[in-house]
């Protein structure tokens, strides 16, 4: 594997799941592949999980792990071709990712949305570059679009608390107080295409999601339908594709609460974290036992893991 | 040992002291104990030796080592139960510490009080909350109201150090220009206080630390006094317990020269560190054959090696 | 090798050069070197390829790395000796040099110089304070007014590609928009003086550098002169020595443009990095075949390790 940007880049998901399964039961069982082999994370914005889960899963495989908060500790980068750098930006892009790959196996690479100018967004620049640029595997730690290593440990989650051979998953926005990116609900949603789940789509008017992710989901304006019956319920905010960026207010009434899940089969509630409590989600059910937010955390370690022991084995 | 906060979770002071010794002796001694153990050193504020003595323990034990500055490469953190997290923090710390538990062994956390409110800082909010959400063993890197870290390498240094079997120790308030936590003072009482010494405190009038870290010590006004026939004198500025937070000016004649030392014992002269030179302590005393604040900070990684041995062993 | 600051630290320049050249060959065999030693990258500047290719070669030596940003995870240092601290400044350099130096067997150090006021820097204080108070080996990760690590580079880089015995180095200035330090120009030149290189140095009036880095150097203000028949050309902006730290305007026409290239032995174009593109180099040269920056970035990897060998086997 070369990349992992998007479900696109995995030939056989279920075999991936299973691998991240079998990880978890025998963790450091591949550690001598990573050795002298270094990661390098790099960091355009905040990150806890991701930053610490992928870690792990690199130690795990006996790896080196270099974190570089690039907006921080290096230097601001010029995304744009033949720019004339007499401004604010101090290193193009192709000279970072092709250094980089200099010094590191394999990258993995954050940057969020500019949430402003979607076609911008959607050509995924910044992450491309670095692809096109930085010459060895690289894996999206959530690029403006995608966040696939969390998608593949809700699979994962998923997978393994599952009761029923093709459970019920819906997919509902919740209510925020800003515009957040469409990443998680956008690969959420292609991950679930692919897999064998019932998938369901939940959201107030305006908050149709791009159709390229949402291919054979069932898409409903009204929640409580939605999950009836629900397996899983996964709880996101997103901000309007079109006009894109925008919230439009109101639909607080989206939060869900206990009493609203006793039509579901028991359903288990995933979210990707950070969560806004008493706005995303409600306290009752964070706290609750429906609510599997920080197993679903701990799943991104094998999720991660599973990606990197591919890229290891296919380097040279 | 799960929680290493405050000298009470220290079962028996003098063996914790002994083991710190040897494992400054032999430092690689027990490094298959760590291996595939991960500790998080989760950073709310700054930090030089607790950072780097910290690692260099782990490290020694043959453990891998995560840094989180949690206040810049993570996420803003909620504490408050039961908070609309419509505002400006994104993360609760219930989910932020219980998904840090998923991927660490052992966490350590750094904290420092916000001096305005006496009850909220003597809570310890924010560690307790992590103690309480973590699910794994956690030692404070320095938290609102201790820095046991500090207080066992002081010890470790004193025991190394001593002349008598029974030193006397004081502990003397010193000039500072902004307001100071208690948390050094306070955690070098309660382990003196503890300790197999002769322990005196002196500060001006107003400076009374809470004496809940104070039982058994000698608490004067005078310094001269205080400070005669010392082994050892532990410098530091601390604020007001009441009213707390306080600074009352004047009392700059507390900073140590060379001249007045010549009563005590040829006193070995101990700071946490960082010190401000020629405020709280003059030159002639740092650049002196008094100082030992270098050789004390050394200690710092065997006292840190010393608990995270402890909480390795206690690891399933 | 306790210091490793400038070519006048090294006794044979060429045996440097050629033991890099072998590590590239076998990056791992000397993995043993480094166990149980730790290196402490500080940095008090950003850093991109320096701090990348000093953390993988010390990874090769099988070293532990700890990391440091200490302007921000740390304390503000204060540099004046006798200083009163009663302001911003909350930690002495001695203090915090002396510190690190009982947590790392090694220390590198990066830290800009002000470019207001020329004595200072030249003086080296903050590079050379570490040197005389951390008490352990240290290398300097670009310092006031020399790059070591970067010039060993660039000379194993011409060693590599040159195709003549004695290959004509040129080291050009190029126009940038603020005022940059000479620490890179420098360093190149009096490492290229000790080379076995025919080394000019071309810029425009007003950019002549320190004649203590310049010795033997052929010194012209004609840069197609300078450049015919180069096999490599260096190229870099700096600010004037005198008056220090200003810039001139104009000269915009001293960027390199492949139809200047014409009357050079097909020279390779050589950048420390970061480049401002069509400012300092044009997209054509950086994108094009003369170029060999990211190799010459590449190499930063070996020149460390090949320093941080000779650190190493001089510990006792």
């Amino acid at each position: 594997m070369k990349l992992f940007s998007s479900v696109n880049d995995v030939t056989d998901v279920n075999a991936l799941v299973k691998e991240a399964l079998q990880l978890k039961q025998f963790p450091y069982a591949y550690k001598d592949l990573g050795e002298n082999k270094t990661i390098a994370l790099v960091f355009l914005n905040p990150s806890l999980r991701t930053r610490m889960s992928t870690q792990k899963a690199a130690l795990n495989l006996g790896m080196n792990v270099m974190v570089l908060n690039i907006d921080k500790e290096g230097w601001a980068l010029e995304l744009r071709d033949g720019a004339i750098m007499n401004g604010n930006t101090v290193e193009h892009i192709r000279e970072a990712a092709a250094v980089m790959g200099q010094y590191a196996d394999i990258i993995g690479v954050r940057s969020f949305p500019g949430l402003k100018n979607r076609e911008e967004d959607y050509s995924e620049m910044i992450f491309n570059k670095f692809v096109e640029f930085c010459g060895v595997p690289i894996v999206s730690l959530e690029s403006a679009t995608r966040h696939p290593l969390q998608s593949l440990a809700d699979l994962v989650t998923i997978e393994e608390l599952k009761t029923r051979a093709r459970p019920k998953v819906v997919l509902t926005w919740a209510p925020h107080i800003k515009p957040l990116p469409q990443a998680v609900p956008n690969s959420f949603a292609e991950w679930m295409c692919k897999a064998d789940v019932d998938f369901t789509i939940a959201h107030p008017k305006g908050y149709e999601l791009c159709s390229d992710f949402t291919q054979g989901a069932t898409i409903t304006h009204n929640q409580e339908e939605a999950i009836a019956d629900a397996d899983f319920i996964y709880v996101k905010n997103w901000s309007a594709y079109e006009p894109y960026g925008k919230v439009f207010g109101g639909n607080e009434d989206w939060m869900l609460t206990n009493d609203r899940l006793k039509n579901t089969n028991k359903a288990k509630i995933m979210h990707c974290l950070p969560v806004r409590r008493n706005l995303e989600l409600s306290d009752e059910i964070l706290d609750g036992e429906s609510s599997v937010v920080v197993h679903e955390a701990a799943n991104r370690v094998w999720a991660a893991q599973a990606v990197l022991k591919r890229m290891l084995e296919g380097l040279s």
